[in-house]
């Protein structure tokens, strides 16, 4: 059965991303000031990266998922910063020379262009440990429990059996003869994890038990699958200037992917079987799941 | 009044540095095992960097002052391999060639000397996100508020106003006529930050307050001060083979250092009254302190 690939008629998904978008921009934008010393360029560069770009995917599935619950968009735009903090520090240090090495990024010079590779890797390091003094910070929520919580699972996502696990082996999958499984592996750490903690983090906001949080992290396991392979379609076949990222850089470096193993046609189907599946996990939801069920299709249909 | 700069014949400060550097390799060792997939030399390169070398300072500092509180040794220890985490993910990423650019560590070759740039600063980011982890474990600490305060505390100290900031200040030195106010605050951030949150650490075990740290921060401070002067000392005309790593940096590359402000002898002098300051903060307690006043004694009095 084929999802129908069009937004929910009761949620406007373009409209919303471009709010939290918003939302987020303004958040870093006031946390971020340039002090009136040596790390002015510090900041500067932080603002470079935070501010202004991407999809603000993971933002907006924090959000989404918060609708959920009924839990006060504040909080959830906090963790959602602290995540979209996180998303940032790890593509500024993967497009660095030694790892990556992209010159373009969001449509913009990548940061160690515009400034250069130590404030790079300090601004992605910044960014790093400010993430976790956001979801520290009392303002996050007031339980505790709740703060320590989503430290813990966001470090689980961003450390080395997660994000920086996944990169790992994504450097050193080059030429690699990677089967289906070896890539799916690969990418849950190196972007799954991070999009699974998302949506997991409004889990967490509401107080959910881990066994409560099942569903819920199974459609964000299958929304970033298939966010992955929408993405290595971009790369096989994509639009550069519409991407404003540089593509056909797998093929390039002799990587295996989910198009080069499944063949376009099929890695396309994959995708909306994995959004399928996304949205029966919500299925005990009504409306307030609709901005989630739209997401999962984007994830898909886009082509940036 | 000059200290004297003798061990308190009450401790044995090599018995006890050596103690606590055998736990925390220990602790890294039991944490790090390398997974059987591409990740496996990322966890190689992590336990070559964090465990057998350096003096253990800042875990040091956290098992000397929670033995003021009467903190179980156990939790304390977790508490500082979270600490000496962050201080080798530093160290790691200050090793490489867009910043400091140095082969050797702790007499061994960096990191990214013994695997490749890429790893390195990978296996950085994962000490970083380790850190964190470590802390917002329930194993560190039943009460989730001293958890989340141990987070928040630990990435105001890593982050853009702590380590991260003061080596950015750093790196835009060189060549810079800073004064001693200027080289201060720079200190302050770059390696006073996290010398003063092992000390502060032991605090929030205890659940003190902000007010009742303030002694004890100011002992951390001062300590971190000489730790620094010492530092520059043994950078100015110290023994490379003793040290372990490169010296003569600071004059190479043309930064204002204590000793290049000071002379020799006017910093040596500083570094002592510094020492004197921080035991004075410690007039409150008897026995219980003197491992912590044998610190600051070793503080200047050291080779490397």
């Amino acid at each position: 059965m084929p999802v129908e690939l069009v937004d929910s008629p009761r949620v406007d998904l373009q409209a919303e991303a471009g709010r939290v978008s918003a939302r987020i921009d303004d958040f870093f934008a006031r946390l971020l000031p340039s002090p009136d010393d040596g790390r002015g360029q510090l900041y500067d560069a932080m603002r470079h990266a935070a501010i202004g770009g991407g999809k603000r995917l993971r933002p907006l599935l924090t959000v989404a998922a918060s609708r959920l619950f009924g839990i006060d968009e504040e909080r959830a735009l906090r963790v959602a910063a602290a995540i979209e903090a996180i998303h940032v520090y790890s593509l500024i240090h993967d497009d660095l020379p030694a790892m990556d090495d992209d010159d373009l990024r969001r449509g913009r010079p990548t940061l160690h262009k515009a400034y250069d590779e130590a404030t790079a890797i300090l601004a992605g390091d910044s960014l790093h440990a400010l993430a976790f003094e956001i979801l520290a910070h009392e303002a996050t929520d007031p339980d505790p429990l709740v703060r320590s919580d989503l430290v813990l699972e966001l470090s689980r996502a961003a450390g080395p059996n997660g994000m920086a696990g996944g990169q790992m082996m994504d450097l050193l999958a080059e030429g690699e003869a990677l089967d289906i499984a070896a890539i799916t592996r690969l990418q849950q750490l190196k972007t799954g994890a991070l999009i699974e903690y998302a949506v997991e983090a409004a889990c967490i906001l509401t107080s959910l038990g881990r066994e409560a949080r099942t569903p819920y992290r199974g459609y964000a396991r299958n929304v970033g699958l298939a966010f992955q392979i929408a993405d290595d379609l971009i790369d096989h076949s994509g639009d550069e200037a519409a991407a404003g990222k540089r593509i056909g850089k797998d093929a390039e470096a002799g990587k295996a992917t989910f198009v080069s193993l499944l063949g376009e046609d099929r890695a396309r189907q994959q995708a909306r079987v994995l959004v399928d599946q996304a949205v029966d996990h919500l299925a005990d939801h009504g409306e307030e799941a609709d901005l989630l069920r739209a997401i999962a299709r984007f994830a898909v249909e886009r082509d940036r």
